[in-house]
C-alpha cells in the first residue's frame, strides 16, 4: 500500500482536520464531531439540504457544502456510512425552521441510517425532513418491476443533483419544491463508468479485488461493486462509444435533447485523458443530434486511487438548464 | 501502459480538442495551430503575459490561460518544449500594444525557445517582450556562486507567479511592473516534492525509471529528474517534516513570516492524503510562528499519474497579498 498516511485508523480524522484548516470560510462542524460537516454560512429561512457517506470519494460528499449547494454532511469511515446520530445531529444544525432535505446515493447502509435520523429530527425536534435517493448508475439498474425499488447504485450523477437542489433552495423555494427539482434532476441523469485498476481502504491495506495488466472493467461501482462486462484495455474512442451508448438507450435521450456532461476521474487517471475522453464524446453526441450545453471535467467523485472514469449526462429542460447555471461556492466546486 | 487513450501520437492534439470545446468561453487559439493556446477574452491595453511548456503538467500550464491571469500558453508534446514559431504565434496574438511578459519554467529547451520568440517579436513586430524565469524547486538548487544561472527547476511554485503577475496586469500595471512583480514571487516561493510511483509518457509506454513498491524519492522533479535522497515510504507527517524542513530553511521563512500554502497532488494521490499533509504543515508552520494566509490544495501541477505530493510556499508582503487575493477565473482556477 502506497499511501502518504499517518496511521489507517486516524485516515479519516486527519483528512477532515486539514479540510476544516483549509476552508473554513466554508465548512465547519456540528456537536463537536468533525464527521458532522456544515456550512459556516448559514442562511435564515432556507431549505436546509444535508447529503452523507462514506469517505474516500473525495470531492464526493463533503466537498458540495457551501453556498448555493449543500448545507451539510456526515461523513462515515472510507466507504462505510455515517451513523444516524451524526446525520441527526447535522439536521439540526443546518434547520433553520423551512426544513429539511436529503439527498444521497443508493446504499443500503445510509438509506437505513438517513430513514433513523428523519425519524429522530421529527420525534424530537419537530424538524420536517424530506427524502431523495439518487440512482444514476446505468450498469447497476439490474432487472426490475413497475414500482419495485431502484437497485441503481449513486454514483458522480449525483453532483448534477446537489447543483440543481442547491440553486432551487438558494432561490428560497419551499422544501416540497426543493424535493421535487432534486427529483427531477435524479429522474434525468445516468451515469456509466470504467475501472483500470483497484483501489485500496487504507485500513485493509491491500486491494479488494484486481484488475488484469491488459484488462479494464466497465460499469465497476466507486467501492469495487462488479460491472458489466470484463475485457481488454481498448481505445479511449471504443470505451466512450460503448458507455455513452448504453446511456443513451438507457433513459432514453433522444435527438434535439439538451445536456449537461460530466466526464469524471475516479482518482488516478489524468485530466489529459478525461479531455480525450470529452472530445469523443462531443463527436458522439453530435451525430446523435443531441446538444451538449456545458461540459463539467474533473474529479468530482472518486474512489480514492482508482484509476478510471465515469460519464454522467443530464437531460435539462428550462428549469434545470438556469439551476444549473446559478452560482456556487464551495470548497471544489465554484462557477 | 493502463491509460484511457486513443494512438500515443494524437495524445496531446485530442486532449487540446477537448479542452477547447469543454472551455470554449474561456480559450480559443491562434494560427490554426491548436499548440498556440490564446484567452477568448483579450484586454484592450493590458500587458500580455504567456508561458508555455511541455504536456503532461495539467493543470499546467495551460489550465491558467482566462481571466485574471495568463493570456496565452504555447503547448508542446508530453515533456517536450513547444516551439519559438508556436511562442512567437502566441505572441502576436496576446499583444495588444503593452508588451508580452514570458513566465517560464527553468527548463534549457524552454528558455532557448522562449529567448528565439522574444528575439521573433522584437524584430518581426517590434512587440517589447520581457522574461521572469522561474525556478522555485528546493532539490535541484545546487551549488551555485553569486551571480551564476541558477539550477533550480521550475515546479508548481510557478502557480503562484502566474497569480501575482497575472493580477498585476489586470490593474493595467506597465510590463516593467508587472515583471517586477513577477521576479518577487518568484524569489520568494519555494517548493519541495516527493514521489511515490513513476509516470509513463504515452509515446514510450512504460515508466523512464522505478521507485520499489516499499519506496519513496524526496525531491523528485516532475519528469522523474533524479531527487535528494530514496528511502524506505514513512508516515505523512514525517514526509511533510522533512520537506517543510528543506523549504524553510532555503529561502529562508522565519518567524512573523505570513505565507500562502500550495498542496499539491501529482497526479494520482488522493485529495484525502493532500489533506492530511495540510493538516501537518498547520501544525508544522504554527511551531515556527509562521502564519498562513491561506491553503491551496489540489492537483495544480502534475507529472502524468505519478503519485505524490508537492509542498510550496509562498512569503507575502501587502502587495503579494493583495495580488493574491484578486479574483481569476480560468478554466482550472476560479476565485
Amino acid at each position: 500500500m502506497k499511501k502518504i498516511i499517518n496511521k489507517p485508523e486516524d485516515y479519516v480524522k486527519e483528512m477532515l482536520e486539514g479540510l476544516y484548516i483549509a476552508h473554513s470560510d466554508l465548512i465547519t462542524y456540528a456537536a463537536n464531531d468533525v464527521h458532522c460537516l456544515i456550512t459556516a454560512n448559514k442562511v435564515s429561512g432556507k431549505v436546509g439540504i444535508a447529503t452523507g457517506g462514506g469517505s474516500g470519494h473525495l470531492p464526493l460528499f463533503l466537498g458540495y457544502v457551501g453556498k448555493g449547494m449543500l448545507d451539510g454532511c456526515s461523513v462515515g469511515d472510507v466507504f462505510q456510512s455515517p451513523s444516524a446520530e451524526q446525520m441527526f445531529e447535522v439536521t439540526k444544525a443546518i434547520n433553520s425552521g423551512a426544513g429539511v432535505l436529503y439527498i444521497y446515493g443508493n446504499y443500503n447502509g445510509d438509506i437505513f441510517n438517513f430513514d433513523m435520523a428523519a425519524e429522530m429530527a421529527d420525534f424530537e425536534e419537530n424538524i420536517k425532513v424530506l427524502s431523495v435517493v439518487a440512482g444514476d448508475d446505468v450498469a447497476s439498474a439490474g432487472p426490475s418491476a413497475p414500482g419495485e425499488k431502484s437497485t441503481r447504485r449513486g454514483v458522480a450523477g449525483i453532483f448534477f443533483v446537489y447543483k440543481c437542489a442547491g440553486a432551487a433552495a438558494n432561490k428560497m423555494m419551499s422544501l416540497e419544491e426543493v424535493k421535487r427539482v432534486a427529483e427531477k434532476a435524479a429522474a434525468n441523469v445516468r451515469t456509466m463508468g470504467v475501472a483500470l485498476t483497484p483501489c485500496i481502504v487504507p485500513r485493509v491495506g491491500k486491494p479488494g479485488f484486481s484488475i488484469a495488466e491488459d484488462e479494464m472493467e466497465i460499469g465497476m461501482g466507486i467501492h469495487g461493486e462488479p460491472g458489466i462486462r470484463k475485457g481488454k484495455l481498448e481505445s479511449a474512442d471504443r470505451i466512450t462509444d460503448e458507455m455513452l451508448g448504453k446511456i443513451i438507450t438507457d433513459l432514453p435521450f433522444t435527438a434535439n435533447d439538451e445536456v449537461d456532461v460530466l466526464v469524471n476521474g475516479l482518482g488516478a487517471t489524468p485530466l489529459d485523458e478525461q479531455y480525450i475522453v470529452t472530445r469523443r464524446i462531443n463527436e458522439y453526441l453530435a451525430e446523435k443530434n443531441i446538444k451538449v450545453h456545458r461540459f463539467y471535467v474533473g474529479e468530482y467523485a472518486t474512489a480514492i486511487e482508482m484509476a478510471g472514469i465515469s460519464i454522467s449526462v443530464l437531460k435539462l429542460d428550462d428549469e434545470l438548464k438556469e439551476l444549473m447555471e446559478a452560482p456556487a461556492c464551495t470548497p471544489f466546486f465554484k462557477q
